[in-house]
């Protein structure tokens, strides 16, 4: 998280201007979150002025429309994280467990899809992935301990696995922004697709 | 293809200005194509030097640095399209010809990583999909065919099925750019991943 240049000055105002950064970089990235989603070529004065702030500030903690873009992305994936886990991905049987962590990726990704096809078209995919990576280690763990379970194939690297979970989801993504596929069936496909493909040959 | 302003002109010179300008297409599309490779930033004055063509030429035909990678990426791709067909992916059992179509559609896809990898960047995922269409109508052949013969699943849409492969052939060679997996494992990690996913459930 970028941190205003006041906020390293020592002085008895320090918490209070600390206080107003952390404030000021809430509101912008809140902002910065709807305007990226609903207008993708939005400009750094229109997210200032939607977070109601100067510009001269949103500068101060954001160096560039890219820096903020991937301030959104880190915030809404750590976001989608945290709802993620709270569905218990580590609890029951594997295929079931990956069964709702299809339904809740699926959910999470959906909300933010332009985003992701802004930041994928920005950033290039490989950043995109990588800015991923915390919400893709609950994938990770999931299809680990279906490998020792016996559940999931263990003949393949389980990173590559896990790149076939993110790859298909984001297909999905692309697939429904395309309208080749229906939001409605995309859990259903998409768990039809990865249970063979993850399974014991 | 673009087509020179010269080449709308009626007059006796005009076979002769067409056979020019074929051969200035030719020879930037050719030098666009290896300098895209080496160097995704090249510049248009570095491509027009690489083709010993004037700017004012270059620009004649490629109105834009954009203009020019889709005109190299769709070039790239008829081309790979007919050395996948030779492979004659309509012929022997449907899971056989899918070994062989993954074989030569990843041996195609290598050759040109680094230009996907750019033209993903600059054109954006759905604009890299649809150039594909070409190389894509194979795939769609065989596992259409596939379906019709009980080797492929008819339970989930043909497209979706396309998709899938499209998705993880390339995933697979953003894999090797970020040095996660062997070149030499693609093809057999591909195969293993994808037979599973398309057979009936």
């Amino acid at each position: 998280m970028p941190v205003s240049a006041t906020d390293t000055r020592r002085g008895a105002g320090e918490p209070r201007r600390r206080a107003d950064a952390e404030r000021n970089i809430a509101a912008i990235i809140d902002a910065a979150t709807t305007c990226f989603i609903e207008r993708p070529q939005v400009s750094m004065a229109d997210v200032a002025k939607a977070a109601g702030v100067g510009r001269v500030t949103l500068y101060a903690h954001f160096s560039s429309r890219e820096a903020l873009l991937e301030a959104v992305l880190e915030h809404v994936i750590v976001h989608s994280a945290g709802i993620i886990e709270a569905e218990a991905p580590d609890q029951g049987a594997a295929d079931e467990a990956l069964r709702r962590l299809v339904k809740s990726s699926w959910r999470e990704l959906d909300r933010h899809r332009r985003l992701f096809e802004l930041a994928q078209r920005e950033l290039g995919p490989q950043r995109l992935r990588a800015y991923h990576d915390k919400a893709l280690a609950h994938v990770e763990r999931l299809i680990g301990r279906g490998r020792k379970e016996g559940a999931f194939r263990t003949d393949l690297p389980l990173h590559w696995l896990v790149t076939t979970f993110y790859s298909l989801l984001h297909s999905a993504g692309e697939e429904v922004n395309a309208r080749r596929l229906r939001k409605s069936d995309v859990a259903e496909v998409l768990t039809a697709t990865l249970l063979p493909a993850l399974s014991p040959p």
